[in-house]
């Protein structure tokens, strides 16, 4: 009788941007009438670049002649877009053999705990990417989930308005640690001072930090984009980025992940390279990323793509201000949208973060995130999107203000 | 201190695939003139189909236009695939729901064993894709190589001369078993009355087949082309196919797996649906198959798009046909190439598979693969891929020629 993975049972409802979805089909369905502002998943509006489009029919081309046909490529991704990355990204200070590409951050951040076994302990900020959580409660790396809302075994790292929502080493051990910067959902960065701490907190615990740079391009202010800035990084973090939001590439499918030959894993007397580990899960368990999308994003690290990126990166900075702003003139104590394109913000009084999603999408059609989604402490918070269109953003300051 | 998945120790050296290039540039290498003719790796070498390219290019438009931009698509596929797939592949017998698209067969096979734990009992044929065989020592669910070279714990099903190079349900208890029909390496299908037997035992035992149909677009006897031809096995099969072969994908990425609403599992006092367990994986670990490789994948269910892609398996047939009468006129034992684009061939007396590969690419400068990269009763044969173009394919029969 074949038995299943009994972890799946601990993990608690439905996951979190489906469960969203639902209840914004449930609304359309009560009121056809009604123009939803889709302020909630973080999902990119604005079309793929010009250079980006031209890379991809090129591409595409060569893949129906015989002279220019390919099939398998490499399973890390092919050099042309791994030495693209290297240079621009890193100027070479990360050689491409230390770069993976992946079809999407979410499925590299959900593969890297496969090379851990279950008895790590893990730390994770709270709240954040619900995927960080889900994937350990699969692995069969937490205990059942509390009362509490909490996963017994895991160490949350609270992200509250007392810390400024900046996650701390904790007092006590962690071997895998989730970090996130610029942060999902509250839209803040960490500095360098408290990303210092970090790595030498993992040195000192000879724990690993995935970092997740999936929003490093809205970085503004002088907080570091990589981890790869802090020194000794190398030796004790992976860092995953992605295209999707710097190039709007949520629907094409492209991301990297960078795993520094330093990287050493000392267990069971011996030194292992966590390189070598995933060289060998990546050969074992995929085929790489489809070659037109890998084109796709190389053209990114034309000088036109780097325009055109920088450019699109921009326009969602400003309206992400836009938002924080005119949110917080409102009467709404709002946080981040200056080093990403989400801004955080405070409920009314008493009011859960479930209880404000759904009371704002039946009352003034804005669909946004319950910050309870995304953790216990998100609790008394919404989390609003800056990727929607400009139009969208002015039509829902408009609705808040005549909700006002 | 962070801990190692062990397992991954108890992997016996290197994936098979990067072996073989390795070898490949080695004699390169050393005879910079020699031209290799590769019959190796199952990799296409026709170029896309006109229909393909057309919807990729068609596609790649659209995501450049704001009115026709696609972000994030559903984690399952889209709509417009899933039922192209149910209707011309499954005359509806199978509902769109029950599919879900994936970037490669591969990813999949690697990913459906995520959903047991790693107490139940795997059964794999020997010789067969090496990826069952290491995903389950990645995920722990066998004991350490053993001197035979085989893993502790695991069920292996020969394929041997003396079974038609048939596995056979095994007289001991089973949880979970691979099928590839047809076969990879040896390219036999199995035939109703095997597939049938299968079934029964799956349904006794309470046991799921995992069933590869990589290959089923190759099949000119009347073996079947899908496990669910069979009465009964949408309760105990999940079936896995891939465009890579049927279609020339193997550079653009995109398969399916169907997980029927009938399959369930018992355990554990309840009774649960293979497909929601899935599902949940999928939503929080995947975002997707890129939208114009869908697009793509979808084009191949045009009328024009069938014909074209009979018209490159057919070819593919031939060039089988060939290799197998041409190494069969020299006095090569041989099997497979009727239902698939590989050939089995026997090695000559006393020579090992690694020797006789060697010996080849040496000698006559021609890649094949060595039988016992595929598992420990692959010894005494190597694998011929009928994918390699029509001249190769009587190059190498040239080549095979002199030397005998």
């Amino acid at each position: 009788m074949a038995k299943l993975n009994h972890h799946y049972q601990k993990l608690s409802g439905s996951y979190l941007f489906p469960e969203i979805e639902k209840r914004i089909l449930a609304l359309k369905a009560k009121s056809p009438q009604a123009s939803i502002l889709n302020l909630g998943v973080g999902d990119a509006t604005t079309p793929l670049f010009p250079t980006v489009i031209a890379a991809l029919k090129q591409a595409s081309h060569e893949m129906g002649e015989r002279e220019t046909f390919r099939g398998y490529g490499p399973s890390e991704g092919y050099l042309f877009l791994r030495e693209a990355i290297a240079k621009v990204d890193y100027q070479n200070k990360i050689s491409p053999d230390e770069i993976f590409i992946a079809d999407g951050a979410n499925t590299d951040i959900s593969n890297l705990q496969e090379l851990f076994c279950t008895e790590n302990k893990v730390a994770i900020p709270d709240p954040a990417y619900p995927v960080y959580i889900d994937i350990n409660v699969m692995a069969g790396r937490t205990r059942p989930l509390m009362k509490t809302g909490k996963y017994g075994g895991v160490i949350y790292l609270p992200c509250t308005k007392e810390n400024g929502f900046q996650p701390q080493p904790p007092s006590i051990h962690a071997d895998i640690i989730y970090l996130c910067s610029p942060h999902n959902p509250t839209g803040l960065a960490m500095d360098r001072e408290l990303l210092t701490r970090w790595v030498n907190y993992a040195k000192e615990h000879e724990a690993v930090i995935l970092f997740d740079g999936a929003y490093e391009a809205f970085v503004t202010s002088d907080a570091p984009r990589s981890i790869y800035e802090i020194e000794g990084a190398k030796e004790v973090a992976v860092e995953v980025r992605s295209f999707s939001k710097s190039a709007n590439f949520t629907g094409l499918r492209c991301s990297y992940t960078v795993i520094p030959h330093e990287l050493k894993i000392r267990d069971a007397g011996a030194i292992h390279s966590l390189h070598t580990l995933w060289k060998r899960r990546t050969d074992t368990k995929s085929n790489g990323v489809s070659y037109p999308i890998q084109r796709a994003a190389a053209a990114l690290y034309t000088p036109e793509g780097q325009e055109q990126m920088k450019a699109s990166v921009k326009s969602y900075g400003e309206r992400a201000k836009l938002l924080r702003d005119g949110l917080s003139e409102i009467g709404y104590t709002v946080y981040g949208g200056i080093d990403s394109p989400y801004v955080w913000c405070q409920t009314p009084p008493k009011v859960n973060s479930w209880t404000f999603f759904d009371f704002l999408l039946e009352n003034i059609h804005v669909a946004t995130l319950p910050g309870q989604g995304f953790g216990k402490e998100g609790d008394g918070y919404i989390r609003f999107s800056a990727f929607a269109p400009r139009p969208v953003i002015d039509e829902c300051l408009i609705r808040f203000k005549n909700l006002a």
